[in-house]
């Protein structure tokens, strides 16, 4: 997986998975492909559409305009933004509301928006009618290098996020760069974050090239977008082929989320993902160092690309290492209540000495955490 | 399809699906290999209950005993009995009580009781962590004959029944039916429709045994309540390994069920769903009759043998046809709002000169359902 950098900004990407496979389109402009791209990949008796309420006021206008090519009836469900809509009480408000438009099983749902629309509606569509088919057209950055591809869909309860859930894989996914260009640079920088990662477990070559044009990428470049979104979606696409329900090597993609993930909750979520996950992957790399499994200056070198993406590369305030302990045991990929961590031997590739991570016990992660979290004076 | 009726009342009955296959194990006291069967075939880090508390407070005891010789941590999780339990709320309350008890993606559901619990039980599996492995372990009769074979999980919601749910197979079947041995003669009488069904679409043979059996089965009868779970779970694992999903022949399963459903709702649920699939029965052979597809005479003999197993074969009270043409329409099965039809040819097959079902349009069904309920004076 360690090719050169596609300058290609655009093409078509396939996704394998249990039962078959689906495409990716990547391309600026490639919203008006829409009605084409459901009569070939998703041919149903009617599409609800399913949007993050500040997306569809973005682009609505345009979205219906190229629908109205659709033969078919095309109802439009908004919720509010935000990461606090994608719980249990929404999903059963948009179940509802396609119930009363008569969405039958022959329906299909279209999620528009960033990571929220693709884990909601995506979760709506996995249970309606116990399940009818979703396409993705992501509009965040982050939702074109990662979340749209891969079939995990789902809400957040109190116990954690993403714990109620399903995996359904889309018919296809629909990334058009342009519909990313009114993000502000703060959102295009928490995009970075993944593709980043990305790069990290996979590919040097792409981690240097997004260290290079940063500048480029955070400014909302067409061209340099589409050709993050092209190599970022054909790395996931390779994990997630090989491994749809993370029982293997999909767990890669969790660099830098054990811990990330601890903190965004430790921060009752203030803490956006993007950021949090950035200062996981710091914070793994230094734990990968200290246990000489990874490269002594990874964590630096990480740092320093993650710093050109404007994205944080250190805990703001003073976590308390009891709290990110307690959360650590409760992640969803702890086994037996043990967390594990996906350790780097060095930039693009992964340790798998014990399998495709490690099972940290308590005692060292305590340590890890009192060193790098000195707690209050 | 269309053997003798197996003499043997226990064995072990494999159910293919998309992903692979899983037993269907049927016998007296099989309830003890419990432990074993979980080992062999969902081995787990920890294990989660869930049943009809009126189940558990019946069979509680024993299935602790006969748990007691299991490895791992085991909590149980109970719920209200009755239909009106199958719904968000509860799901919802009993994915957090699995989630209070820091179940992780490496534990296991059981689901002990009847219909309701294999559906709400298996919805939460389906959809705890993006999925966890379910066992059914169906107390009911009619659980043990059809509902618990075939991965269908889900809840009921205002629009209708069983409009929010899954696809997610058991990892096994454990149907002992000496745990039937306290039902009610009545609930007995409700899970032989579904039996009756089976015989119908596709074993004439199996079809007049029930015929001459109905009094044992209808007492509970252990040795002839074994031959039944034996066959039906044969003919529906036979139907759902051909054609999981229902694109194709799984739709035989409906029959009775479009008109069947239909009754059940227009009785705000009062008519139990055995009664309204026994009526639907005669109703659809009618139906068949007069268009000429199905025997005549075959309504007949479907009625003999409903009222020898105490099931009814006419609608009580006046159903309005309206209401009922506008339940329809609404159907899960619908498509583009035609409801379908499974018609016989004659017991035992289902004719198919039209794929799997009929897709009969609104006057055909709105002259027949005028014909048979005449309406107010």
């Amino acid at each position: 997986m360690c090719h050169a950098v596609s300058s290609a900004p655009e093409g078509r990407i396939e996704v394998r998975t249990s039962v078959g496979s689906y495409p990716v389109r990547i391309g600026r402009g490639s919203l008006a492909e829409l009605p084409k791209l459901l009569a070939r990949h998703c041919p149903a008796h009617a599409y609800a559409l399913i949007a993050d309420a500040g997306v569809w006021g973005l682009h609505g206008a345009r979205v219906r305009a190229v629908c109205s090519g659709l033969d078919q009836p095309l109802t439009i469900h908004t919720f509010k933004p935000g990461e606090q809509s994608k719980n249990r009480t929404e999903w059963s408000r948009l179940t509802d509301s396609l119930l009363a438009t008569g969405l039958g099983r022959d329906g299909c749902v279209i999620a528009l928006g960033g990571g929220v629309a693709g884990d909601l509606a995506g979760f709506v569509a996995a249970t309606y009618m116990r399940g009818i088919p979703v396409v993705q057209v992501p509009t965040s950055l982050v939702a074109m290098v990662d979340a749209s591809v891969g079939g995990k869909t789902g809400v957040d309860v109190a116990a954690g996020k993403n714990l109620v859930g399903a995996f359904h894989p889309p018919r296809f996914v629909l990334a058009d760069p342009d519909l990313s260009v009114t993000l502000p640079r703060r959102e295009r920088s928490q995009g970075l974050a993944e593709a980043i990662k990305h790069g990290a477990i996979l590919d040097p070559a792409y981690f240097g090239w997004i260290e290079r044009r940063a500048e480029d990428l955070l400014g909302g470049d067409p061209h340099a977008t589409g050709a993050l979104v092209m190599r970022s979606v054909e790395l996931k696409a390779h994990v997630v082929g090989e491994d749809e329900r993370e029982a293997g090597m999909r767990q890669i993609l969790n660099f830098g989320h054990t811990l990330g993930h601890a903190l965004e909750a430790e921060s009752e979520f203030r803490l956006p993902h993007g950021s949090a996950v950035a200062i996981g992957m710091v914070l793994e790399a230094q734990l990968g160092e200290r246990l000489g499994v990874t490269e002594r200056g990874i964590s630096g070198r990480i740092a320093e690309v993650l710093d050109r993406a404007e994205l944080p590369t250190r805990a703001p305030g003073r976590p308390d290492p009891e709290t990110v302990l307690k959360l650590l045991s409760r992640d969803k990929k702890a086994r037996s209540g043990i967390s594990r961590y996906v350790l780097l031997a060095r930039i693009g590739r992964v340790d798998r000495r014990h399998g495709w991570s490690w099972e940290l016990t308590r005692p060292i992660i305590e340590e890890f955490l009192a060193s790098v979290f000195p707690g209050p004076a």
